[in-house]
């Protein structure tokens, strides 16, 4: 099985391929002989190391520190230091194999090497699949900030491998699958949802997860079209300029409020995403963009996830020190309070307005 | 006074304007009520404070402290930092005025502000205004490396003005004008040439220098045929992948070498580039490129700018080690060993073959 989904993200192609088992090295490199970097954490170095070719020297691969406290600069410097201690040239190759922060870390550290190396990223959990590792987004925490300094830089090649999912945690598995639900429902085709609705059910009967899900291609198909989606917006809105690529922050807004509320690193990202989600459904009922219908499905699909989707979230159950966080990241962003929505198809961007105020002070006030 | 040149670089327009006296900040901001955060050192301070619109509330520059050895992380850091405490999101405006370490600094760190925030450049030597600010290069030095980590990233709007010139060190000056010299070189019109050399009689006659020879137009009429030259190679060639924007290191494999050998900081830019210009001339004749006479007129232009052209240099007498630092500069640059030698018209692109090696066997064995 091999599959490959080429984007253009603004001039540069970033192809997307999915592979039934881990590339090696001589695979992976754009050209015979180019200097290369691995990065990974202690939780993927096993695999970086299966990435090793028989034909070749042993490569020794830089091992960082795992969890979000270490995306920092000193991570970033430390790529950079061992990438010219190994003499890589602007030509070298960046290889990150890892979860959202190695990939990010990665990325960023390539973006800025000599003003620009090459990098391939082989994201190892179901959320960098479906999100970190597409698209380009690349960055780092500064002063407490997720994300706060970063760049745009594709990847030249993402590959998507069934094998890096072994062994990943429930709660992780989790996380990925509210991004996948959130790229579903951007769908312009509605039966992306119909779609994860079976995998649910297969899950329930065949008791499969993780891993033989994915082998069992439903899994694969919905992540393939989950790639599509989130490919299409982000070639529509390369450097989000536009109001395309903000599409995906469905759920995002009330998401990172709550994130903020229960304090960093208390909720996974899709729990919060999910939480955001069912939240962006009662707001687009009470403003007439989504449909009854709908709302039900969406809401259904993360309710029977195991997500937590009342109000307030056990987790943050101060309902004041929510709203003082969601308009802190509205500041923090310097930009506008928007929402998505679902609509009939797909999502819609909405404007902070009385009748959004109206819905904020009945629910959180 | 005032003249715009609009260039597109990758997919962004940026335009450098010539003008009489300093914009103010109300003229520079891309819009009403935008934040923004205006970056110097100690020795550009006064000129940033001369920004100040009488309408607008008073602001402080970040000011940094100036000199090589600060072209790193910890300034882009604290640029950062501060950006984020005067709540700048990112659509807020990143200032920078100062020479070519400031402009790159705060190029850098307008480039990764949240992936990317406003910017706008005042280059205040003759060598930011004909280089470091024009054509979106920025960085920082790590691990003793000059520009070692950096992005593309071009300023919306660049002022060149010639009050900020006032002041300038004498040395300062020279180092420009090497660069002056080298992108008349580069002019595929051959009375680029003679047109610094009408500049180079008027300086004797009339005993003008620096600023005053600017507003004399004779020098502006010089640094915007650079700056168009300059454009025109970047727009061909936005971030160094083709072979044009390569030209713009026309005496530059020679120069860093050079300045390796004697020690970084000993020499300034300009004298390194301009010896090294010297050897492009000699290269470049010996292979058949450079014309006997267009040879003799950049040359010429050295000598007279006063620039030490001799082989050895008197900074740097030891042969082997600027040898060593000529392949050094090569692995270090992870790329081939190429020379950029006068032409005709233009300049050349030189690989490394046995004619070339033969050249650097007889002047530096």
């Amino acid at each position: 099985m091999s599959e490959s989904y080429p984007f253009r993200f603004g001039g540069v192609v970033s192809t997307v391929i999915f592979r039934g088992e881990l590339p090696r090295i001589g695979e992976i490199l754009q050209r015979e002989g180019q200097d290369f970097i691995v990065i990974c954490d202690e939780h993927t170095e096993f695999l970086a190391r299966r990435l090793a070719s028989p034909s070749f020297e042993p490569f020794s691969p830089l091992v960082l520190p795992s969890g979000e406290e270490n995306k920092n600069w000193e991570a970033v410097e430390r790529i950079l230091r061992e990438a010219a201690r190994r003499g890589l040239g602007r030509d070298g190759l960046f290889i990150g194999i890892g979860g959202g922060i190695i990939t990010d870390l990665s990325a960023f550290a390539a973006s800025i090497y000599m003003r620009g190396a090459g990098l391939v990223l082989i994201p190892t959990t179901l959320l960098a699949m479906v999100d970190a590792a597409i698209g380009g987004k690349t960055g780092f925490d500064l002063g407490g900030l997720k994300n706060f300094a970063g760049s745009f830089y594709p990847a030249s090649a993402v590959f998507i491998v069934p094998e890096t999912l072994e062994g990943l945690p429930e709660r992780e598995w989790k996380s990925g699958m509210a991004e996948l639900i959130k790229t579903a429902v951007l769908d312009w085709d509605p039966s992306a949802l119909d779609k994860l609705e079976e995998l649910d059910k297969l899950e329930e009967i065949e008791g499969q997860s993780g891993p033989a899900l994915f082998k069992s291609s439903r899994l694969k198909e919905a992540l393939a079209g989950a790639v599509r989606i989130k490919g299409a917006l982000v070639e529509a809105d390369p450097k989000e300029t536009g109001t395309k690529r903000a599409l995906l922050n469905l759920g995002h807004s009330f998401g990172h409020a709550l994130e903020s509320a229960a304090g960093l690193g208390k909720l996974t990202h899709g729990e919060a995403v999910a939480w955001g989600m069912a939240r962006s459904c009662e707001l687009g009922l009470e403003l007439g963009f989504t449909p009854a219908e709908r709302a039900r499905k969406i809401t259904g699909l993360l309710e029977r996830g195991g997500y937590e989707i009342r109000v307030p979230h056990p987790a943050a159950p101060d309902k004041e020190r929510f709203m003082e966080a969601l308009s802190g990241d509205k500041k923090k962003r310097g930009g506008l309070l928007r929402f998505v929505v679902p609509g009939k198809k797909g999502a819609e961007l909405v404007e902070y307005d009385s009748r959004v105020q109206s819905y904020l002070e009945v629910t959180f006030g």
